[in-house]
């Protein structure tokens, strides 16, 4: 047997031992893919395994993310940094680098979190537009300093899943030459054979997005698969997707070709069998002959050639274009927010009333000045969410330096492939919808949270004063969805300088999404607004007699100004009125005791929160003696006038609410 | 000028008056699109305006919901109830039956709430699977009682989201000939030309997809629109798409063929232009010559005739059938859910520990026999999700009669399919996936919770206790995300009993969706849990001490257990503790005040929930005296022992922070 082989099949039992060990785990893609994992990686990838930083290697992205135990191999196999043969004896364990499923952040060699399917191969999409932007804007004549692949690996889920059709079919829109789907066709998925639920002719569909096909017959046939990656590369005007047709639990006689391979142990037994059928030398689990680590040493210190070389060449490049090895220093290194705070320009405004999205309009153009690597769209709602950067391009096949991006009506996949932007490295990504449709972003803003990504969202439209499109379109519950989600900033700012505090956060933010919540509907600027918006809450408009406070309301967004007036009709009357303006829940909540008494101090429980959304949130400021005036339906299609009127957010009902508490 | 083309421009401009007249909503597909909506409408859809709901009717999606206006002009000029000159002059307003977008239950002949895009075509899909479901039920030779057709028109938008792509590529498996879908193909969205975002082949996607798919060159065109249609009605084993090239805003020379055109009112002038372009015989605003008025009513009298026949022909099938006619009453009305409530069988169960999930899975085979038109399924997940109804084979091209849905690794179009299957009548339907999962779900549940369609979601694996598949597959956020959608209520039962009371929830609602979450693990059936479940929440271990309560344990599902193990400790140390159980918080916080005082004493500040998931929704309940032990982070990957000691579940940790409350 041929050390190739040998080394194949390793990967096989090093994933078949660990899902023994751990009980628990999906052997079914180790043992059916690892002929092409293995083809890739040792023939075809750049990458080195002393340096999994290396800017300019190529990505590997296991989209099938419960297929780990392979990719834990593979790093093991290729000497990647923690990844010893005791972490894999430990997979699925707390504290150890081999979670059930792959997490960013968490294991070296691991480009992104994968587990939710569809999302790595979309995520893949954006490292893709990342790399062609960055080649574009870097590379010169005989210095193709960003120049790598993007390798993603899927099984028939990803494939069935929405987002990789948005995510694709955009990439084929977008000519994204040097991104590479390996497809493990092997027809099976937890319920059965796929016949019963997924017929669609898969290299007609990719045809159809404008991407090259190949298919190898024999997805153990590693000539096959090596020719079918070269010929992927070879094609820059268009992705590819080389569909590997494969048997799911190869080479375990009782597992092969079943939905049983899928997702369980195999069993003792079983896997004494494969050791059989593979003829592999050891019956010891987690035991890998020397010589097979050997000739993954030699690969590895081949591939530690190939930074060398570029190391060299960017060396040479940084003399030649000084002002681009300024630039490059500038994208790959975070720039401190304190440019933004210091700016008086960035904070600049006019007295008059304005939308918040047409404030973060204006600051997006401000902040694309001091972030030259800020880049992002929207999903065909730009002229609606005020988030193109003028003068700045759209990114398209003929013009890769475009620092726009029309993602098209996929809001899920635009979420996805701002992860992956983020993730290749060099880039400060954003992208925008309406914010009802953050819904559709849920899944893969979550991805972003889990991976600790300090991306931004753009999210207007931000209630019922969307007003005539209706309920459909009308957020009333996205406020808790978001704020729910552990690691994200969610801001909803009353007015310029609150917004641009929730700009600057996010821009300053190192692993925290941000989501930046805004009105359709214009707003005054607020007496009283200010920086303190960083802390998350502050006192907007402070009580005429601090010391004896008899009610503290609370609001944010378009209801801050509807607090002010509630709170001046009440100070009329005589009562001492507290004005809280929330911008960010989840960043005051992580203030110091001292502040948060100071702002809600706890003997005055008469608390009244107000709010256009759902009030869930809000209960663990107001608590069982309190109140919120917020939304508890769906909304509704009219002028935002009148649903504004019709929901109660009126003065006279705040001053009404706020009086029931006061006895 | 023919009576058609007249016809059809009645449509138009009576779109372009009302979008005027509101000063909000989008001309363009109305304008461009009449031509298909009235050639189907008038010559190929099976509708009687006298009767909305005749079972047999064509059934009329518009996915592309923005074009409203153009289904109030059919819906008036067809004679529909309601649909007054005088509710398209309040277009978009307050009260009225013309919302910015379609609202089924708001407005007769509305089969669905559209808006979010690709939702609408999608929801169609579960209508054609209902209508092959039923018509394999019900029909016999000579009598095709359910024989119908389900068109859907979709613009771009619809094409290019996800959810899109996966109900499609579904019906193409399924073989669905009778669903038809008409694409409004004008190449524009709302930040350009489609080229820019999506240059995909459609028709060769859809080909992929297995269906018959056929261009209409000029949208103009009704002879050919006529043809396409007819033809897509004679092929019964391929859905249908007609590809009809068209001009956003056709007819208004300053807007045609411009993005412009799609959202905003065309302006005054340039109705007027319009009217000229169209040769439209008056100036006025919303007046349609009585001839044409006149056209459209001899169309509607000859569609009742259909329903007629159809009479005729159910009323000799139900002397024929008598046994289908009573099976038929019985799908076509609402089983009382006494049958439930007072069935012994349904309440019966071992007292072994058993995973909620489990539970749910004997639950859905006892009540299929109950419920005989119950259908559904899983995102490929039936044998984790314990969802299949055994014996009861799978819907396929083959067995129609299947009432188990394969429904592939597609939760968000899975949830559209499912408010489909329910909105066309007959049926009661679930669909199942992992808990984590439902972020995918999501957009879809809305629209459920705002048509108010009482389906069922199957949601498992519903924590931590996920264990090995680590923080991916691990809910945190989700009961909180949930929880604050209006109008849907979240079981999260903590043992057989409260299941079962889940289950009978859903099944008795009448107009809100109900999300079971359920546990991968075993838990005990719980001394005290009982029917009182059906209040959303009650005490199911009373202090030792009713009139001097120390402390109130509020848990749901898995951590009732140890909510009451905790108290056991409280009470040997001499305090008198509650355990209030709380399976639905949507439910009790609609029970009376008294009841709420009862079970949450207002004197009771000590208050304590227990849950594995974020810990937002509790606070409403605790106050700002109580406390949460819940996740404030994401999960991690480990045995589910490990994680829940990791994270603070046990005994000792609830003791702990209990005391804390009691000072």
């Amino acid at each position: 047997m041929n050390i190739n082989q040998k080394a194949v099949d390793a990967l096989r039992i090093l994933s078949a031992d660990q899902i023994q060990k751990a009980n628990s785990g999906h052997p079914g893609l180790p043992l059916g893919a690892a002929p092409a994992a293995y083809e890739l990686w040792a023939n075809h990838m750049n990458h080195n395994p002393q340096n999994p930083n290396w800017s300019n290697r190529d990505r590997f992205i296991l989209s099938a993310g419960h297929g780990s135990a392979l990719l834990y191999s593979l790093l093991h196999m290729f000497g990647y940094e923690g990844l010893t043969i005791d972490e894999l004896k430990n997979f699925r364990q707390l504290d150890h680098l081999t979670p059930g499923h792959p997490e960013y952040g968490h294991t070296v060699g691991v480009e992104a979190t994968t587990g939710p399917l569809g999302a790595g191969v979309s995520t893949a999409v954006g490292m893709a537009i990342a790399e062609s932007h960055l080649a574009a804007k870097f590379n010169r004549d005989g210095y193709p300093v960003v120049d790598h692949y993007t390798f993603a690996m899927t099984g028939d889920g990803c494939l069935m899943e929405g987002i990789s059709y948005e995510a694709l079919s955009l990439a084929g829109t977008l000519k994204l030459g040097k991104l590479i789907v390996l497809y493990d066709s092997n027809d099976i998925t937890i319920e059965g054979n796929t016949e019963t639920a997924f017929k669609e002719d898969v290299a007609k569909r990719f045809e159809a997005f404008g991407f090259q096909v190949q298919i190898v017959e024999d997805g153990n046939d590693l000539k096959a698969i090596g020719e079918a990656i070269d010929a992927a590369k070879a094609d820059l005007e268009r992705p590819s997707i080389i569909i590997c047709r494969t048997q799911i639990g190869y080479g375990c006689p009782a597992k092969v070709g079943k939905a049983s391979a899928h997702g369980e142990p195999l069993g003792e037994e079983n896997i004494l069998e494969l050791r059989k059928f593979l003829g592999w030398e050891s019956n010891e689990a987690f035991e890998v002959p020397e010589e097979i680590y050997s000739h993954y040493d030699s690969i590895a210190k081949e591939n530690a050639i190939q930074e060398d070389k570029w190391n060299s060449m960017f060396e040479k490049y940084c003399t030649e274009y000084p002002e681009l090895k300024e630039q490059w220093d500038i994208y790959h290194s975070d720039i401190d927010v304190e440019n933004i705070i210091n700016s008086e320009e960035y904070w600049k405004h006019e007295s008059k009333a304005m939308a918040t999205r047409a404030v973060s309009g204006d600051l997006i153009n401000k902040l694309k000045e001091i972030y030259p690597n800020m880049i992002g769209g929207s999903a065909d709602l730009a002229p609606s969410n005020k988030s193109e950067m003028k003068n700045e391009g759209f990114f398209s096949p003929e013009n890769r330096l475009g620092r726009n991006i029309h993602f098209g009506v996929r809001e899920m996949a635009m979420t996805a492939i701002t992860n992956g932007i983020y993730l290749h490295g060099g880039l400060k990504p954003f992208c925008a919808t309406f914010f009802v449709f953050s819904d559709f972003m849920k899944p893969m803003i979550r991805l972003a949270a889990l991976m600790g990504l300090p991306v931004a969202y753009v999210l207007t439209h931000d209630s019922i004063g969307v007003g005539e499109d209706g309920p459909t379109h009308e957020p009333v519950e996205q406020l808790a969805m978001l704020r729910s989600i552990p690691n994200v900033n969610v801001f909803r700012p009353a007015d310029y300088t609150e917004t641009a505090v929730a700009w600057a956060s996010a821009m300053g933010s190192k692993s925290t999404p941000t989501a930046i919540v805004l009105t359709r509907q214009n707003l005054p600027q607020i007496e009283g607004s200010s920086k303190d918006a960083f802390k998350g809450a502050y006192v907007i408009s402070e009580a005429s007699n601090k010391d004896s406070i008899d009610l503290i309301l609370l609001a944010s967004g378009s209801e801050v100004e509807l607090a002010v007036n509630a709170k001046a009709v009440l100070e009329g009357e005589g009562k001492s009125v507290r004005v809280v303006s929330v911008p960010c829940m989840d960043i005051f909540d992580k203030q110091s005791k001292e502040y948060k008494e100071e702002v809600l101090p706890s003997n005055v429980r008469a608390r009244l929160a107000v709010e256009a959304g759902g009030t869930m949130p809000w209960f663990k400021y107001v608590g069982i003696d309190g109140d919120v005036v917020g939304m508890t339906s769906f909304g509704a299609s009219a002028p935002a006038s009148v649903l504004f009127k019709h929901f109660g957010f009126t003065t006279e009902n705040v001053v009404e609410r706020a009086k029931k508490l006061m006895f």
